[in-house]
């Protein structure tokens, strides 16, 4: 029931194995990660400035800044403007013109392609809208390879040689390398993408509300806890943990849409009853604003123009569908205590209708341990997230253990 | 909606800074707690063993071995039989008179004061019953302060050396060391624990659904991830991940007794509807058996005493209250995916009763995302959890990180 406000680190033991015996290419490894993360984070810093920061001496700062240089990771600019006394070194920044993070996605009415180079920056952005549901894979797949190539071939015009590309898909992966089990939305099962993929570059495979709550803590400042709530067909949620996704134990974290908000409601398709699916994801709230499924148009478009006009039935079944999220979220706060709730994909367009219900439903529901209502938000990412997130994926990977790019 | 099944390691980046430069203290402090965690899960093993299994060369283990039983942690033994060829090595163990855990505990209705040793065996056992809700708190720490003294002093004439204690409370702790903030079920608020401690030993303060948590952990092989929920008086839940405790953003996490899981239900006194708490704490299972709240007895006595009598009132109290948690564990397993659920306190007491309620809820509301509803268990240690915790926890702290200890 009472948890303990702990005072900054956690105080428990950790009672995991230590890892291996500490070595010196451990240590250099670890170093190399240090200097590399220190120029991605900083400005203007010169080699003796990573010195002073590290507390490295300046030979060993000279020997890893220049195994980054030779990696094409770190670029030696202009004389550095620290304005401190002895001779001026040469600012250190990240390459932007090297290697470069690539992402790929299936969506269920698009495709699409993002390169970012190391700072993070979008270099490439590509999205053909394509009606991917119920076609088959390998049609799909070798569109997507078309489109990849297209954005590679931009990409290494302007320098950049993107890496291997990671793939947002709306389903789940395992157990082999790039194998989409279950993509409901898609109408795919078992699609062995690796085997399907055309070209030389297969892509690595990720579900697209992973990425989406990784996009938004590699690029939109958010907290080293949150929880991050997604929508498009369906209803996704991550948790982010020390700045890291947590994946629980099989891999199945971050399920919410079936969290029972109406334990005696209405049957869901799952088999339980009264899931928050059935009141708040896309075809729950299209079905009760009394608006068809449109063919043609995006269904987010369709919700978000009614909800503009005024549409009572619209704006009716979108505050319907907060309260229903607005007590998902309650439990969810109450268990995992996150310094933010982050909304992305479609409920961040839908944004300004639904916030004000989560709000209402956390402030009523969440007294014993009160929880700032105004630090759930939606993502500026909207959409944009999980190709974001796959394509940071990469960089992120490398500049955690630049080793790695050997 | 879709986690991804990770393979073993999760491989999305640590945007965290990384630590400081490595150095070679560091390394030797790292060293150091490897070379004790191999003594402390092995048994039979020499210092040459050591050296075999972490790489290190025999002298550096030996240093280390040697600053171990300085420390008074480790005992060299009689000679190993590890039928390996060459001069057979004495073998190493943990020292079973040396530093001790020490555990103390406050409950509604009783004091407790425990001591073990580094291998984590009882060796001093103390409960006495006692009324201490709505007391005047100082009262009941002197009491509790001589009930320490009497535990210190049997341990010590075993050549135990208890470490600073570790007191269990029902309640919230915060901001400041020692300061029971918010007891409810003791009816106490903003108690300075360490300003009215009579002794000169005061105890460091931590909630009790928690420690009963990490007593899982480390005595009954509870898998790395796992969902401890408990029962006194009020409902608790902690969530353990990788092998820790997961305290949340603001040490909150594990609220579960709030968890709506009926949410147009009836008022609770949070001032939200239909809480877990208001169908599933004692003192609801007691109203809904028609049982009188016992004053003399203990009510989880009282209440597993009708059930086992075929008591219908409560036989239908304690299974309502097994659905309620079952809707309430479905939301906490979706999100969090735990390899386990253990119930711990009263409910572990009531195991038999409620378990096949919160299994069925399970298996019919988790189909997405099959869960093993075996895994959801009764503990073994029961109302004992807390306070075996409070003292294990110190000497788990020692194994992590002995150089800490001087």
């Amino acid at each position: 029931m009472y948890a303990v406000r702990h005072s900054g680190t956690a105080h428990f033991a950790d009672t995991s194995t230590p890892g291996p015996a500490a070595s010196q290419l451990g240590m250099r490894r670890h170093n190399l990660a240090l200097v590399l993360r220190i120029v991605a984070t900083h400005t203007d810093l010169s080699r003796a400035d990573v010195a002073a920061r590290t507390g490295l001496t300046r030979a060993a700062v000279s020997s890893l800044v220049d195994e980054l240089i030779a990696a094409e990771l770190v670029r030696e600019g202009p004389t550095a403007s620290s304005g401190r006394a002895g001779r001026p070194g040469r600012t250190l920044t990240l390459n932007d013109s090297g290697p470069a993070g690539f992402g790929l996605e299936i969506g269920v009415g698009h495709l699409g392609a993002c390169v970012v180079d190391l700072r993070g920056e979008v270099r490439v952005w590509r999205r053909v809208e394509r009606a991917n549901a119920h076609r088959d894979p390998a049609d799909v797949l070798a569109a997507l390879a078309d489109l990849a190539t297209e954005a590679r071939t931009e990409a290494e015009s302007s320098g950049l040689r993107p890496l291997s590309p990671m793939l947002s898909a709306p389903g789940l992966s395992g157990p082999g390398p790039a194998m989409l089990t279950h993509a409901p939305n898609l109408g795919w099962h078992d699609v062995p993408i690796a085997t399907l993929w055309p070209g030389p570059d297969t892509p690595q495979l990720e579900n697209e509300a992973n990425l989406g709550a990784l996009a938004e803590l590699w690029t939109a400042h958010a907290p080293a806890n949150f929880l991050h709530v997604s929508a498009e067909a369906g209803i996704g949620a991550a948790l982010v943990i020390d700045g890291r996704l947590y994946s629980g134990s099989r891999g199945f974290a971050g399920e919410l849409g079936h969290m029972p908000v109406h334990p005696d409601g209405p049957h869901c398709t799952c088999g339980s009853r009264g899931c928050l699916e059935l009141y708040a994801n896309q075809e729950a709230v299209l079905h009760a604003a009394g608006l068809p499924e449109p063919t043609a148009t995006d269904p987010v478009t369709v919700l978000t123009e009614h909800a503009r006009a005024g549409h009572p039935g619209a704006l009716d079944a979108i505050e319907r569908a907060g309260d229903a999220l607005g007590i998902a979220l309650a439990g969810a706060i109450g268990l995992f205590d996150p310094a933010a709730v982050i909304l992305g994909g479609a409920y961040a367009e839908l944004g300004a209708w639904l916030l004000p219900r989560i709000r209402r439903q956390l402030e009523t529901r969440l007294t014993v341990r009160p929880f700032d209502v105004q630090t759930v938000t939606a993502s500026p990412l909207g959409r944009r997230g999980p190709i974001l997130g796959a394509a940071l994926h990469t960089i992120r990977e490398i500049l955690r253990n630049p080793a790695a790019l050997g």
